[in-house]
């Protein structure tokens, strides 16, 4: 492993040290942190070294009046509902796609907050190619999960429950190794299931 | 060629005329319509049709105020400038990467309207092995042209005048055909630069 400046990573005890102790600060700050705010730090990461290119899309807002009189003033909006996922982008040539989301239950994450949109949106991702997949957090467990969208998919339109096992994230998801730079180490995990 | 529904395209004479009136009765609604909206109806078709999916950016706006009186409404806002483009998607697993612009110009196209961070977003593109263009209508002259960013980049970068002149666009770049449905062609264009 290597630094941006290319240092090589000396994995002394002394650095262990430090870094556990990063680690120990980080997680106590982080139950205030968002996951958004973890994956888009990630982001700039892995943007500013050269590793992938990967953007959050907009808040899509619907705009109803704006005020010229000083300079173009939105006066009046309302959030539309996001009809695609909320990241994409490229790394090594092909299309990234992802959707990341909290859930506080230990037991299983509920598909209720899972747009009938964005299920079409990852389907369309994988039909021309792409890469698709779920950043889900356990919150309660302090585990993070990339899951391929092909499992979300099947749970979506073929589960009996409204919701995805935490067991079938241990099985068929990527533990997400957490950190102090990257936040995330998520291309790990893309590394693992789409790069071998 | 195929419609959606499988029936085979009868090029007949009848159906030739028909479609003649209706690019006529087009080229002259078409002043009045965006190259923003052509492009957004002919990813509609390109999704639709299972070709590609490129989706548009949301316009990037920054949230002052949002009154929860009545539902989430937000009342102060302003529009805050696209540090990307404004169209990403996937084509056959390929990161695709754009932005479109007009000029009315019959002469060059102006670099003014180019932003400094779509040059470094666009480079970055490139550099992960994306695909990236711009779509660039002359309006005055009714041609739409393809470029590959990388000469978009070069006069932005190293070009002696603020422009790049209509020629590269007819020697290097691709015209798009335009038509009924989809309105703009594009990826005959892209098929032509990226993928013979």
């Amino acid at each position: 492993m290597r630094y941006p400046n290319g240092k090589k990573y000396l994995k002394s005890e002394e650095e262990s040290e430090v870094k556990k102790d990063h680690r120990t600060l980080l997680s106590a700050a982080n139950r205030g942190m968002s996951l958004e705010e973890d994956i888009n730090l990630s982001n700039d990461y892995y943007r500013d070294n050269g590793i992938a290119l990967i953007n959050k899309r907009p808040t899509p807002i619907n705009i109803v009046k704006v005020d010229y009189s000083h300079g173009a003033r939105i006066t009046d909006a309302y959030f539309e509902k996001q009809s695609t996922t909320d990241y994409n982008g490229v790394y090594k040539g092909r299309y990234i796609d992802f959707e990341a989301k909290n859930t506080k239950s230990s037991t299983s994450f509920p598909l209720s907050n899972i747009s009938e949109h964005q299920i079409v949106h990852l389907k369309n991702v994988i039909k021309h190619g792409g890469i698709a997949f779920f950043i889900i957090s356990f919150q309660t467990k302090d585990e993070i999960y990339l899951l391929d969208a092909s499992f979300v998919i099947e749970f979506y339109e073929h589960g009996d429950r409204k919701s995805i096992p935490y067991e079938v994230f241990k099985k068929e998801g990527i533990l997400i190794r957490q950190d102090y730079t990257p936040r995330l180490h998520y291309f790990e995990a893309i590394d693992a299931l789409y790069f071998k």
